[in-house]
């Protein structure tokens, strides 16, 4: 297994100034998923279900060669469920609903087929739940990503802290980036930030782009710049998944792969925007965002 | 004269998280002129201050190429100021004191020796102001740009809109891209302010960066991510003025030199945020400047 994506699996309820939703899929692991199966023919997911969860859209991931023997199905449980509304500039967003569930007590299990995987991405979950993925991996993967939110800075610092010296590459936005240096500039943030272990990190601006922090140097990566911006709800989770998705086919991590990673996962977050939930990621091609890569490319030719 | 600049010679006052000011020298024309004193030779300025200004600080703005044939000195006049607190964030400040003393009856006048020009750039002021400037050439400029913000959109927008119907290029951030377009999507709203007359727009995205609408294209210009910003007053205008500056010493306006501009700008820009009022930008060198535009192109090479 090339790529272990671990991370939520779950109901999100979401409301923009584009419209409104029932209860659609979401959850980061779902996005990494879906996004990294763009580059690589098989990834392994680890999250936790209730028996609430659709079987066919279970069906469609596993036909996207996304393997989920790592899913546990809690017999009685209720997925995950979180409901959220978008400010009118979309850029920020207030939570409604969230009901943990099953998600409460998730312990994660790696199966054995997943050991060995050569990259892990380690999404958006408690700092405790990520650590323990790490514990049960018998060989080190070539390269650990990890995600997290402002969040687990406000209740679990140290515990954060303790994973993150164990990862090679974080992805957080500059607010949380902010948040976890204490640092106001970016290039100050960085500095603390990786000195707390990671070799590499990428700070998320949203529509503003990316900084990409490797040991060789640092690279601005543009957004797409969208005419249309309906739901950016799994945008940065489909940012990640395409990032790794793209680093995993490569199987290098050098500066070079990783701005081209970068690149390929800012295009595929644009089409994550496009609609609601994970729709466009069902519908694109490898050569939509291959398109979508030149145009991205085409905006920072000097 | 191949370039002009029209704006505010004035005094601010100014505090931010890394210290305070008493009143230093600052305005739009002044910035202006400094940044685009690093590609020209020589530029006329059109401004106008009180007897309190202090002549030294005209001496070292002629030192620099600034023409003051255009400076108009009120007799018992007081030159405008303006005081401003910034955020802990940098991004946002207060406005303490505005007193616009000889700014309020300001009536233009453009010198012969300014007739002719082929680059004219007018800063932020009134859209009465500016098109009474523009009202005075008597042979059109290669470009006309515009710089302005959110007030006059407030309180002149239909003045606003005819001043823009004027010019080839406009200059603004993107809070202002979207009050004037009544859109969100920065795309979008460029679509609109492009209707309304200017061939070419520039939105500004601070620490973000700019994205650069020409009608050839869109080039998306990092910022240089700086260590420090010690005091952000002024950063746009000397942007728009080596941007000016840059164009009017190749005499061109193609895309390819716009973006050459664009970069040459963001870092100028950047040495004005180092220091307090205009101090950098009597330190650096055009050295300096190429040094830092080599760092800028460094930050977006795939």
């Amino acid at each position: 297994m090339k790529l272990v994506e671990v991370g939520t699996v779950a109901f999100d309820a979401i409301e923009t100034p584009f419209g409104k939703t029932d209860k659609i899929i979401g959850g980061a692991a779902t996005y990494i998923g879906l996004a990294a199966s763009f580059f690589i023919e098989k990834s392994g997911l680890i999250s936790v279900i209730g028996e609430d969860f659709p079987s066919e859209y279970i069906d469609s991931l596993n036909k996207k060669g996304i393997d989920t023997a790592g899913l546990e199905v809690i017999p009685g449980g209720k997925s995950f469920f979180w409901s959220g509304k978008y400010h009118d500039n979309m850029n920020s967003r207030d939570t409604l609903i969230t009901e943990l569930n099953v998600l409460e007590h998730f312990d994660p299990k790696v199966p054995e087929v997943y050991q060995g995987c050569e990259f892990l991405m380690l999404g958006n979950l408690s700092p405790q739940v990520q650590g323990k993925v790490l514990d049960q991996l018998t060989t080190r993967p070539k390269l650990v990503a990890l995600d997290t939110m402002n969040f687990w800075m406000d209740i679990a610092m140290e515990d954060l802290k303790a994973v993150i010296k164990r990862i090679d590459l974080l992805i957080i936005n500059d607010e949380e980036a902010r948040q976890l240096s204490g640092e106001y500039s970016l290039n100050q943030a960085a500095k603390k930030i990786m000195e707390l272990g990671p070799k590499n990190l990428i700070i998320k601006k949203g529509e503003h782009g990316a900084l990409v922090y490797h040991e060789d140097g640092l690279f601005s990566a543009p957004a797409v710049v969208l005419d249309t911006v309906k739901d950016p709800t799994g945008a940065g989770d489909t940012f990640a998944g395409g990032i790794m998705g793209y680093l995993a086919s490569k199987g290098d991590v050098n500066f070079s792969t990783l701005k081209q990673a970068v690149l390929a996962g800012s295009a595929l977050a644009s089409f994550t925007c496009e609609s609601f939930g994970t729709d466009r990621l069902f519908e694109i091609t490898r050569e939509d965002i291959d398109v979508r890569i030149s145009e991205i490319k085409e905006l920072i030719k000097i």
